[in-house]
This record gives C-alpha cells, sequence and structure tokens, in this order.
C-alpha cells in the first residue's frame, strides 16, 4: 500500500471518515454511496469521493462503497490494524480520564502501565491497571515494549520526563503539556494543547463580531 | 484591524507564538529578532517572518520584535484581549481536570459554572465554584451572559445538551463529547477529539515502517 502521496489534510479526515464508517458497519449497512456518506457527514459528495479515490477502487459507479472494506482499509491506513502497548504518566484527573476511555481500546491502544509521583495514588488501581512509581517507568517501559507515551503532567517535569521515555525506546509520544518536547526526531509527538482550543474558538468569536461592524 | 486575509494554519499557529513571546515576556526580554525566536521555536526564520509579516510593522530591519507589542497583537487577534465567561458541563475526570487548568484563566477564560447530572457530586465545589444541577443549566447561562461551553460529557447526551446551550444564548462550545454536534450555523464549535490524536500518532508510526521497509 502506498500512501506517501495522501496529503496531511486528507489523513486529519480520516477518523471522521472511520467514525462514521463504524456507525454504518454498528448498523449493519453494507455500503453506501458519497451522497448518503455526504448527508450523514454534512460535507459535499465531491470532498468524499475525492478524499476515498486515495485509496483506490472501493467507490464504484452506481454502486457506492462497501462499508466494510473501507472501514478496514482506513483503519489500515491509520495503523489500527496492529496494536499499540500504551503508558500513561500522569494520574491525576486528565491522566485518570484518559484511563477509562474506553474508545482508546477498542482502537487497539491498551494500557498497559499507569505511573505518578504522588505517594497518595500509588499502588491504587484504575480499571484494573496498577498506578505505579515514577522511578519504575523506565524498566517498566522496556520489559514491556511499550511504544506509546502519552504525558499528562505539568510542564515543569514533562520534558525530562520525555528524555527519560526517548531513552527507554517509546517512539511516540501524546503531549498534553503545555510545553514542546525536546526528543530525537525519529519520536512521533503529537501535542494536545487544551487552552490553544479555547484560542481558536476565542479567535473565531472575535472574528464575527469584526464581520458583524 | 482586518485580519481577514490571515490564513487558517497562519491562526492555528498563534498560540504557539503567544506562548513563546509570553516567555520572553517573563524574561523582561523587551525585543527578539526572527533568529533568536526560530532558535527558541525551532521553525525557521523564514517562516516566522512570514508569519509575523500579516501583522504589519512589528518587526524592523536591525532591530527585530518588540516583545510586548508582538504579544498584545497576537492576544487581540485572537480575541483575548476581551473575558469570557464559560460553563463546563460534565464533572466527570475530563471536567474536573479543565476546572483545575490554571491556564485558561491566565488567558481571560472565567469559569463561571459547572453542571453535572450525577447527585454524588451536586453541591461541591472544584476551585470554589459549586456543581450545579443540569436542570439549572439554561436558567444559569442566561443569567451570568456565558458566552463560551465546555461539553465534557458522554456523546450520548453531548448532542442534547449542546441543542439546549445553543437555544440560550451560548455562542461558542468546546466539545469533548466524541459526536458532530448539530448546532445552528452561527454558533462556533471547535471538537477535541482525543482518541484522533492517537490515530495521528499512530498513523505516523505505521507511515515510518513503511519507509523504513
Amino acid at each position: 500500500m502506498d500512501t506517501k502521496e495522501i496529503s496531511q489534510a486528507v489523513i486529519s479526515r480520516l477518523p471522521r471518515y472511520l467514525r462514521y464508517l463504524g456507525e454504518l458497519r454498528d448498523e449493519r449497512v453494507e455500503r453506501v454511496s458519497s451522497q448518503e456518506l455526504s448527508e450523514r457527514m454534512k460535507v459535499t459528495a465531491s470532498q468524499i469521493r475525492q478524499d476515498l479515490n486515495n485509496f483506490g477502487g472501493f467507490g464504484q459507479q452506481g454502486y457506492g462503497y462497501n462499508v466494510e472494506s473501507l472501514y478496514r482499509e482506513i483503519s489500515a491506513i491509520l495503523g489500527l490494524d496492529k496494536q499499540h502497548r500504551l503508558v500513561i504518566v500522569g494520574t491525576g484527573n486528565l491522566g485518570q480520564a484518559l484511563a477509562n476511555y474506553m474508545n482508546f481500546e477498542k482502537r487497539g491502544f491498551l494500557i498497559r502501565g499507569l505511573f505518578d509521583k504522588n505517594p497518595a495514588i500509588l499502588g491504587k488501581e484504575i480499571r484494573g491497571i496498577l498506578v505505579r512509581p515514577m522511578e519504575e517507568l523506565p524498566d517498566f517501559v522496556k520489559e514491556n515494549e511499550i511504544d506509546i507515551a502519552v504525558l499528562a503532567i505539568p510542564k515543569t517535569a514533562a520534558v525530562e520526563v520525555a528524555d527519560i521515555l526517548a531513552s527507554c525506546g517509546v517512539r511516540a509520544i501524546l503531549n498534553f503539556a503545555h510545553v514542546d518536547l525536546n526528543v530525537p526526531p525519529q519520536i512521533q509527538v503529537e501535542n494536545v494543547h487544551l487552552s490553544d482550543s479555547l484560542m481558536k474558538l476565542s479567535y473565531n468569536l472575535a472574528q464575527t463580531e469584526r464581520e458583524s461592524v
């Protein structure tokens, strides 16, 4: 499968396609036209055809898309045909919210370990997973072949912990700390800055006010 | 101020500029060259000049950028020169994490109310803010001129609650529920789908494997 030519814009829309195709699959729908998908997803049928044409012969004139095939193909492109082993570092409210988020497991992201430095929470379990002290993090990552780490700790500690994770063989970091990490380029980093999302909303609100003047 | 011509790509980079400029300001740095900013932010100086040229005469040859002026200008473009009044709907782990997130207040996003349907948490306070029952949400939003609502509830309830919020005059919704809302187009919606971020990481991991074959 050659996906090198698929643009980042298309890639970023794939999880949404997957969500709608998953719903159709759950409803036992076998095939769907770009027109039907367009009405559900509220994007144009032409956009859907353009996006999905990147993946070859799933759409056929007069037939539409085979829901199951397209779902599997998009899953494979997103790397969801393989399982990933995760640790969550930081089990405050955010870390606990993520640990309890069942959607992750459904997509093959298996949470293997939870870590915190707060003695009050050590030894507790969240969904059956033990919260361990930070000192055990390096060995745990190596022994359990953890490939993704979720950083849900304050920014003061995040850069240092990311360095430790990088040196232990983690391949990707989902970073909720409001700071840029400084890891080697072969390690994939995805930042989720919650206040940036609020700023984008704020920009759009300000923009509508400017336009209505 | 005419910002209509600024691309969404530039807008989405503004919060990061603001973060670095805020750090420089905290360090009492008065001016910064695009070269210095480039080294800190690890983007090219040319990208920085292109981005910041959108905002007119802040950069001067041989002087660089005035940190304070540029910080204020970007704040104003992002609408952060005004305060916003928020409610958080859903005070599970995620809602509590957001309620405790001090960065929001620092940027002028004032959390005014917390709402939940779980009787066990009603009447409790998070950072001095009372958790109220859902029944009080419509009146509270109207009486307190709430302009932004944060939805931190499961997807099963999100669409209905969004409709209620829309009918009470909320102007923007930050949606953490893993479902598309169906609100009138004048209401700004920003979706934060946590599993989508993991999928993007997973795609990048799969892509590096493909490239290394």
